[in-house]
Formats: C-alpha cells, sequence, structure tokens
C-alpha cells in the first residue's frame, strides 16, 4: 500500500476510536493513566533498550552532542513520564461539562457542553517523551491521536507507542486512540496534512522549518507557535528594584525557554538611573547586552552596540537586546514590529498605562510587574500543557486539557418548533 | 504591481488598521455603526444605481434567474442592512472584558482579556448585502476586515464598501479597517491564503467550491461549514404528536438552509405508528421521501425507495431520506457516517438516552426534543452571526460577535519572579 493509503488507514482507524474515546469516562481514563504509569516503571528497560539502539544509529551517523542529548532516554526520564500520568490523573476531566446553560423565551434550555476535538496528529523531532507528554494530554481529554515523531527517534517511540496502546487495552478503551506513524518518511506528514474529513487538528512541535512545513500543507487547522520574541517595558518612575528582579529573571532563569526575555525597552526618563543597575545585574548574571545608541553607554561593559537584526531576534541564549524609546506608545510600536504574538509585560507603577498596555499589548499573555516566565501552563493555573498558541484562533497562550477540547451547544427542549 | 503585492499592501494597511480598531472604544465603534445606518439610507440611490450596472453586466452574459435574484438589491434589502446595523448596535462590546480573573498562590492575578481576532478576510459569492452584514460584525469585534466578494457584484460592492470606510471616518476610525479587494480575479484569493502573518483568519461564505478553494490554500485557519445533514432520531417511546411537529417544522419551514431537516430516523418500536402519521403529515407539508425498505410500507403514497447517495444528501428542497434503525446506537452510527457535524437532534422521552445522545452525537448542536432549526445564532442567544462553523477548532455552531474575538491571558503582578 503506499505511504497515503497507510496514512488514511490509520486515520480512519483513529476516527473510529476518537468515538469511543469522547464517550469514555473519566474513571477509564485515569485507568489508563494509571496502567501507563505502571508501564513505564515496570517495563523501563525493555524502552531504555529500544532508546539505545536509536543512540547508537545516531551515533554512528555522527549527530552533534546536543541533539544526541534530546534523543538520550535516562531512568530520570523515565520517571518524569510516569509521574506526568499521574499529574493529569490529578486534573479534573474536561469533557462533559455544560457551561451557561440558560432558559430562552420559547423555554428552550441552551449551554455548551465541553467536547473532545477527536483526531489530533501530533508531528514532533528528537525527544522521545513527547510521544508519553502529548498523547496523555491529549487523550485525558477524549481524544484519539496520531503520533509523527523523528526518524532517528523511531525504535523508542515504537517502544513507547506500545506501551500507551497496551495501558488503552488494560483500561478497555480502544488501542487505536493512540498509533504511532511507524515510518521515517516525510510523506507520510504531507499524507497526513491532506486528511481534513479524519483529522481534527495538526500540532507541530520542534523547529521553525517543520513548524512552517505542516503550516504549509495542512488543509485541517494548525495549532502551532513559531518561536517568542518576549519583550519587558519599563516605564517611566517603575520601581527599579521590582523591575531589575524581573528584568534579570525572565532574561536569566532560564534563557533557552520560549518564554524568556529577548528585549528590554526602556522609557528616557527612566534609562539613567535604571540601565546602570540592571545593567550591572545582567553582567553579574552571565548577561551581555546588544545595545542601541542611546542605551549604550548607560549600560558599562557588558554591553556592545546592536545590529539591526538584533531586534526581533530569539537569542535562546544569555543575550539581551535594549532600547531607550520615548514614550509607552513607541514602545508598543516597537512591539508590534518585533514581537511574535508571545509574551509581552509592562513595569510601571502607573494605573493608566498599566490598564492600557494590558489593552494594546498584542500577546498570548500580556503581564503588568511580573516575568515573561510565568507564559506557561503550569504557571497560569492550567496544569500541563501541550504547547502555547501564537496564533489567535481557538486558544492563544498556553494550552492544557481544556485547550485540547471544543464546546457544543446543547439544546434541552420540551418538542419546541421554530416560529 | 503584481497582484500578489497589490494584496500584500492591502493586508498590511489592514493589519495597521487593526491595531486602532483593537484599542478602540465601543462608543466609537457604535457611532461607526449609526453612521453606516444613516448612509445606507442616505444613499440608498447611489447603492442601487451601482447595482443595477452590475445587473445589467449580469443580464448580457446571460445569468440564471435564482443567481440575478441573489444579486439584486432592493430598497427592503438596503433597509435591512440598516436594520443590521442597528442591532449590532443592541450588542455589548465584546473586548476587553476579562473573564475570571483569579489568584496565583505567588499572588499573580490571572485572567483572560477578549481581545479581536486581527485582520479577517471575508471571501463570498454573489449576494453584495454580505458585504455589509459580515464587515459590521468583524469590525464591533474590533477587527479591520479585507472583503473580497463575487465578481458579478463587484460594483455593488465597491460602493457599500465605500460607505464603509466614510462611516469608519466619521467615527475616527481608520478607513482602512474595511477594504474590499477591487479585482475579479481569483489569483487575488490565493494570494490573500498566503499572507499568515498578516490575515488571521479566512471565513469563506458560498458553495462548497469556494470553501474548498479557500481550505487547499489557506495557511491561516479557516472558519468554516461545508454543508448541513442534519438528523432527527424518534426514539421508541417518544411523544409522537411532539415528534411529528418537530419533523414537519425541521423539513419543512425552510428546506433550502443548512439547519433543515435532511434524514429521519426511526426506532423500529416507533415506526409501526409514528411513520404512517408523520408521513400524512409531511405530504400534507408538500415534503416527498425516500424511505428505506422498512420504512417504505409504513409512509404511503409520499415515499419512494431511497437510494444508497439519498443518505448523507443535503436535499436544500422539500425532501426527506427516512430509515428505521432497531436501536439509539445504530441511529448514532448512522450519524457518524452520513452526517456533517452540523446539528443532531431526539425525540424521545427516555432520560437516560436522552443523556446518552447528548454525549455522543457530534455535531455543533445537539438537540432534545426540538426542531433542528434551532442551531442559528439569534435563537441560540448569540445574536447576529456570521456563519456556523463545523469545524471544532476555535468556534463549533454559530459565531456571534464573541466567536470573532479571542482571549489573552493577563496576569496583574507586585513584581513577581519565577522560582
Amino acid at each position: 500500500m503506499s505511504i497515503a493509503g497507510e496514512m488514511e488507514v490509520m486515520a480512519k482507524k483513529a476516527k473510529d476510536a476518537s468515538r469511543a474515546m469522547a464517550a469514555a469516562s473519566g474513571a477509564a481514563k485515569d485507568a489508563f493513566l494509571a496502567a501507563a504509569a505502571g508501564l513505564l516503571t515496570t517495563r523501563a528497560d525493555e524502552i531504555l533498550a529500544a532508546n539505545a539502539t536509536d543512540i547508537a544509529k545516531a551515533r554512528a551517523a555522527g549527530m552533534d552532542a546536543p541533539r544526541l542529548d534530546r534523543l538520550t532516554l535516562t531512568p530520570a526520564v523515565m520517571e518524569s513520564m510516569a509521574a506526568a500520568c499521574h499529574e493529569i490523573i490529578s486534573l479534573p476531566d474536561p469533557v462533559g461539562a455544560i457551561e451557561a446553560l440558560r432558559p430562552r423565551p420559547n423555554g428552550l434550555l441552551v449551554g455548551r457542553m465541553r467536547v473532545p476535538l477527536g483526531v489530533i496528529c501530533m508531528v514532533y523531532e528528537s525527544r522521545p517523551n513527547v510521544t508519553i507528554d502529548a498523547a496523555i494530554l491529549c487523550l485525558k481529554a477524549g481524544n484519539a491521536v496520531i503520533l509523527k515523531g523523528g526518524s532517528e527517534a523511531l525504535a523508542s517511540n515504537m517502544a513507547l507507542a506500545g506501551l500507551l496502546r497496551e495501558a488503552l487495552a488494560a483500561a478497555g478503551l480502544p488501542e487505536d486512540a493512540a498509533q504511532l506513524v511507524p515510518v521515517a518518511d516525510r510523506a507520510a506528514v504531507a499524507a497526513l496534512c491532506k486528511l481534513d474529513e479524519l483529522i481534527d487538528v495538526m500540532i507541530p512541535r520542534g523547529g521553525e522549518g517543520l513548524i512552517r512545513a505542516v503550516v504549509s500543507q495542512a488543509t485541517m487547522p494548525v495549532l502551532k507557535h513559531y518561536k517568542g520574541v518576549c519583550h519587558a517595558y519599563v516605564d517611566a518612575g517603575a520601581d527599579e528594584a521590582r523591575a531589575e528582579a524581573v528584568v534579570v529573571n525572565a532574561k536569566a532563569q532560564r534563557p533557552g525557554v520560549c518564554n524568556a526575555l529577548e528585549c528590554l525597552l526602556v522609557h528616557a526618563a527612566a534609562a539613567p538611573t535604571f540601565l546602570p543597575r540592571v545593567g550591572a545585574a545582567l553582567v553579574r548574571a552571565g548577561v551581555t547586552m546588544r545595545a542601541c545608541p542611546r542605551a549604550l553607554p548607560l549600560l558599562g561593559e557588558g554591553a556592545t552596540p546592536a545590529a539591526p537584526e538584533d531586534f526581533g531576534q530569539e537569542f535562546h541564549d544569555l543575550i539581551l537586546a535594549v532600547k531607550v524609546v520615548d514614550s509607552m506608545d513607541e514602545a508598543l510600536t516597537h512591539i508590534h514590529r518585533y514581537g511574535s504574538n508571545h509574551t509581552e509585560v509592562i513595569l510601571t507603577e502607573d494605573h493608566g498605562r498599566a490598564m492600557d498596555f494590558l489593552r494594546r499589548a498584542d500577546a498570548s499573555m500580556v503581564g503588568i510587574n511580573c516575568s515573561t516566565r510565568f507564559n506557561d501552563g503550569g504557571e497560569l493555573g492550567l496544569g500541563a500543557e501541550i504547547g502555547i498558541s501564537t496564533s489567535k484562533l481557538h486558544s492563544y497562550g498556553p494550552m492544557g486539557l481544556v485547550e485540547l477540547t471544543s464546546a457544543k451547544f446543547v439544546v434541552l427542549g420540551q418538542g419546541q418548533v421554530r416560529g
């Protein structure tokens, strides 16, 4: 059979399985999660052996150290996957809840019931633990999931998907609710992208190239974010000690992630006092700065002149772009031009400007007097997340269990007809 | 300039205008709507003259009568557009509302603020009144809108879009928040579909061919529905008088619309008494039936044998497919196979089966003991709608003002950093 034919068969099985998953009780789904956690512990050796074959192949092919590191499963990673299963057991089942059931003038009761999305297709790269972390969220939300991991992790992913299917069967749920694409072929992704009658949504996770490839080919909705170019704007009259702590935390606590700070904007009135102190604090945290001509002389030794491309850059590193602006309007114009709709924060003591920034900054999280690092499902109270959406359709921001569902209208009548 | 270049310039202007629209007060947006309503009245002659040139051209080109009818603006249609503006003034502004602002353990207040989607591109066919009806909803929800109507309505649409821009300027809002594609060229749609960094969502309205063309080319989310194949399942023990009234209303009140009934499923235990009476009532309402072999002898003269393709068919006419089933499970299996995720209803007096159907039927509206015709923004309490989504991402069901917005996380802190 052709790859396209195989993918269609797989998607049809997923669609059938999604019916049973949508009707499954929370207890059955939690029994699946408990079984999966158990298997990840008792059968860890089997998974690690499969992973060892992937690693051996990757080494032989000359894979570099950071990618090898992402590919490697360890007993600690195995434990974290089992822990993730237990964490998701503790989250309430979102499916079946009815919101805002209210009477219409004709006596109909109208509300919205949370329903699963249906069939979710995850396309991802090296890290094999995504196979578990993504699948268990999709499944608890009542969906079926098709998993397409990186070719370099195929043996590991096959072993992990096998455990998921065993755990589904143990809980009386259909095995085909979790299926892994068993071939390392890009044609598989292209074929999946065409099946919009069977697959409800694509979720690509990985580099910008992978995501753009899925977006350009998909005929169904895609949940994604390209990158996080996050800004902090320090307003005139901001509390400088607070602003310093926030800026250092946002940039230096974990510089490789998408909610780390990439660009600091400082009001001209605050710059003469704030930039020297924040510059020194950033240098102590190991950060180097790329500064506009007005900021440069105020920052000291840690700063060099910014090139135009330093603005709008996601450094993924201990590097920060810095610019002085004359007003909040100028800061917002800069953010609209260079931001990526991810996370924007203001440091201010002025209520009016705080409220104005909150309304006008165009990002999935807008914060007042807090670190950009809070744009995260756990920190915002959603529990585990499957990613952060920077497009505004369906979901904007971290996507947890509820964001992996939709809502249908339910209408409870007593024979009403339309007049 | 190439068409692609022109479309990019237009989309950039729309993106800029969308910033001002997002920050606009409800009062400014309502002033725009009032100005538009006024111009639609005072300048009706100008619009009708432009429409007359479209009609003359279409006649000369041999356009058929139903399409000519859809193309024609009358004083009554002009009044209905002005009335639509006033109706939308009466709806509350959705933008800026903050939902569920709640404290996290570290003292951060986390909530979600309603925000516009940004730039919406509407692609539609003959009816020029869509230019007004769609644009005013998008604009009140704080978006900018790009309008691409049918080539046969170009003069009418240009005149209507001109009024919208005049009304925007009168309210102090940017004219470029409403732009009409001024050329009758399919390449324009293809070019717009590629601008996912500037256009947030495509909303195609029209025939299935138009919608599929947009879905296959778009790189941004698409809000759409292909068709409405709506079912009613009459359970064993249903109240037959009530079921009869609902079935006749669902099929015959307005058979050409997407929430009209297309297929009646009747439990075998109800069939011997229910089918003869509903058959007679349907015949009185002018309906002909295409029946399965078990239903056929019970329906009388209005019924002929169903062909396989009669199931899953959207007749858009006074025709109804009828089938006898042995259980609710069989009805749900039929609905999953032939339904279009639009509207499904059950007629039953049994609480358990009612709740089970409510959970398991996979459609944007699921009803108990009510007509399928209630799947409509006005009837469900949303106010005016821009269409009914049958995909589950972003919105599932009628899309009103709120569905033309998204929600961003807002985080109110006092200097919190992440530990």
